[in-house]
């Protein structure tokens, strides 16, 4: 591991042109499906990149409609990033050509270097220098490749094309980050990088790091990580960073199986990368176990403001959903507050005199969108709540769809116009209902995470224009008690420089 | 409480009657959208209930096309079941009119009684006596309703609708359930019965497990419980009925937070029902922490043969996957052996020379359908592994839907006849997959859990027809793992009944 070599050029390597690149080149582009460089070359004109885009091969002329050239040499103007599929044997003398060229940044998505045997560490260890020697950032190889919504440049092997955001993620498996991907597009996540950082030959996650802390389009930083070369290093920088971007770390390898697997995977040793999670505590960093739960941390963290405390309100439509998520809570270190006569006062106004007349409020399926609108409210403006947990007012629409569905099956003399009212009307109650939420926590600056009634595709995440926060629903209590939790430790980190015990 | 009462007039009960009703009468049924009477009737006419509907409504002639009639006494022919929704004040007339018509069973969905106050206790305590006195079944009241899909009955305000099956699901919330039975639907779940048993004023979930117990169509039985009265008698019948039909309960009110929003929900006294975590599982029952993990082991249970221990062989499209895989694994109690050389050998000649040359199996991204069936086959055969994990062979083709819509917009000269090629072979790739990984598994008797590629809205379990068991495709590796010890820590329990330390 050369940390030390990479570190020190860190600073003087071009990653600004090879992360918002005006102008790209795929050598290997190909005109046959399925081949990487087909794979890339066309997420790249599909995502609608708008830079320029160059296809090199030396056996085809026109390839997706657009004139192909022999040599990177041959093509007029400047290319920022150069994406390489080509056979590893070739590699070197590709690279000495973009080199001559003046490209600033290499994807090199060929594999058969360090991964595979002593032969390709050689070669490896010779892209790196050619590389080093032409002022050119590397990454891979061995890479999925690099998705970076701000340009609108989406160039991995998963058509996944997420929107564009303020959470980078660095995922030493591609396979596993393009996976992620896909689910943060499908749930609405707004992306500023997804790179696979591959074999990570010249630039390790240390350096992606470090360039984040800097990226003005970064606020949330995830990491899956197998290996971290020198821990005492990423420790010292994840700390520093943290502090500014949050860092959400999946640490692949923590177990004697996981490790065998990341031995052969990624070729790590755990000796050598073996941070414990008590070591990530005490540097700040959220650590995840399991995948899905980077993306529900990367969602809280960027749409919501953070708690100051961990006193949680639970506003509900119906009482088993609230046992549950007050289980949750306790149980994760959260506190669910007895409410204030007042306060149960003002909300009882609005609910029949059988209510749970406590935390959680229970709106006993209310109607009214005043209702839980006031319930919101009214926990968030006391001083003895630090976030609200509400579960069950968006995704309504959804069983009320079934039930005109229903209505309409069930009886061909349905009114079917004021069927079509109840439907409209309900769908803009979930409307309104989101924008006086965000309008909410602007005014008290506290949380409201909400929980979905009914598992839809319309993702996790609901955008108001013109809001600082996001309108947030996960699709089940227990994800938003956990991710309440760990931004309640975050929180505790920043202000007392320990993390909240969970 | 009055368990001793209802439990030794459980047998003489016409359970089999109201599980399985020839006819139904809605007793408040109203034209009005959004009134219970409406949404009950709708859903029932809609979800095609194959027995007789009949209306009840002193002041209607006609709903959804159907006679409406004064009393039920009116109805010609004999009432299986009735639903009742008029008002708190004159269900005991509704009842006592229920009983001289010769009514079975009874399911009362109005509130107001004692979960709402002393005299709504004393009303309860009224309408037990009557049923009881006709000798009929009474759920609830308080109930959000029944679905009994072998009967093709959906009888809840939530319109969802899911298959018939054999999972049975009891809920001391409706909400909960009615949410979990809306995912259940999404995820293809076969369902015997669900019934939000409401205030459990007559039956308690102890009479509806010994019910179970003996019905044909449930092989594995669903509790969310807040409290259940004589807990000793409730441990002691879960014991005896989990070693024939596994039982996965989740607890609500673990908590002092969750205990107190249970006193104010179900009117729970924490001290009563407080069955420890410990004492769930030596009566050998799984018990969930989150909603959604009930639904996560009733997929494993009804869809695939019980692993006979905890060594687990893990096929994966991708690195990074198998390392988190593998860790959950260990984390979770399993083990992930080590691959004689003979099985190496084998698959090692469908796989690039730098495979993974272990367990996790890495495939290496390879497209040809044989390697991930010998792969597995190979795992399955071998006696030193009990279950497969295999990560990512279908939800591929998802993958490959989207890169053949890149093509297509990318090119417009793109050979439209090929990429219609591809789609077909691909789509075709995955159905024989699942075929093949269904007879393995009876061949075997081994479970093969799998994890799709990309989340789908295809729903978590594949039949195949005439297979014994089904292709099951969770969203996420910790699913799998998850489900998979608990499997084997509930077979540990049948084999040494204790349960395996997770």
């Amino acid at each position: 591991m050369e940390i030390s070599q990479s570190q020190t050029e860190f600073q003087g390597l071009p990653f600004k042109s090879a992360f918002r690149p005006e102008s790209v080149a795929v050598i290997g582009a190909s005109p046959t499906f399925l081949k990487w460089g087909h794979m890339i070359l066309t997420n790249i004109l599909a995502g609608g990149y708008e830079g320029r885009v160059f296809p090199v091969n030396q056996k085809e002329d026109l390839i997706c409609g657009l004139s192909v050239y022999k040599e990177i040499g041959d093509i007029p103007g400047a290319v920022d990033l150069a994406f390489i599929t080509i056979p590893a044997g070739k590699v070197a003398a590709a690279l000495e050509q973009c080199g001559r060229k003046g490209v600033k940044g290499i994807v090199l998505i060929t594999s058969g270097f360090s991964e595979a045997d002593d032969e390709g560490r050689r070669l490896e260890e010779r892209i790196v220098k050619i590389c080093r020697q032409w002022n050119m950032l590397l990454i891979g190889p061995n890479t999925m490749g690099v998705i970076l919504p701000h340009s609108k440049l989406f160039a991995t092997a998963t058509h996944a094309r997420p929107r564009k955001g303020s959470v980078a993620f660095i995922s030493q498996s591609g396979n596993l980050g393009n996976q992620l991907i896909l689910w943060a597009q499908q749930q609405g996540i707004g992306i500023s990088a997804f790179v696979g950082s591959g074999n990570e030959a010249m630039i390790n996650c240390i350096d992606y790091l470090e360039y984040l802390e800097k990226d003005p389009y970064t606020r949330t930083i995830l990491l899956y990580i197998e290996s971290v070369g020198d821990g005492r290093k990423f420790l010292e920088a994840a700390r520093r960073i943290n502090r500014k971007k949050p860092i959400i770390v999946l640490k692949g390898g923590r177990t004697e199986a996981g490790n065998n697997a990341a031995a052969s995977h990624t070729g790590s040793l755990g000796g050598e990368a073996n941070i414990t999670e008590a070591a990530f505590r005490q540097a700040g960093i959220l650590t995840s176990k399991v995948p899905s739960e980077l993306l529900d941390f990367s969602i809280g963290f960027s749409c919501l403001p953070l708690p100051r405390g961990n006193r949680v309100g639970i506003v509900t439509l119906g009482g088993g959903w609230g046992v549950v998520t007050a289980d949750g809570c306790n149980e994760k270190g959260l506190v669910v507050p007895r409410l204030p006569e007042h306060i149960i006062a003002t909300i009882g106004k609005y609910l029949p005199s059988f209510w749970s007349r406590g935390n959680p409020v229970d709106l006993v399926g209310t109607r009214d969108i005043e209702v839980p609108v006031v319930a919101v409210e009214e926990l968030l403006k006391w001083e003895g709540i630090d976030a609200v947990i509400c579960l069950g007012i968006v995704g309504r629409h959804e069983l009320v769809r079934l039930m005109i569905d229903s209505a309409r099956r069930s009886d061909e003399r349905a009114d079917s116009k004021f069927l079509n009212q109840v439907e409209s009307i309900s769908s803009g109650f979930e409307n309104d209902y989101i924008e006086r939420v965000t309008e909410l926590m602007e005014k008290y600056e506290k949380p409201v995470i909400g929980v979905s009634l009914a598992r839809s595709d319309k993702g996790t995440i609901s955008r108001v224009e013109g809001k600082r926060y996001k309108g947030v629903f996960y699709q089940t209590p227990e994800d938003a008690v956990n991710v309440l939790a760990g931004m309640v430790g975050y929180n505790s980190f920043l202000r007392k420089r320990s993390f909240y015990p969970l």
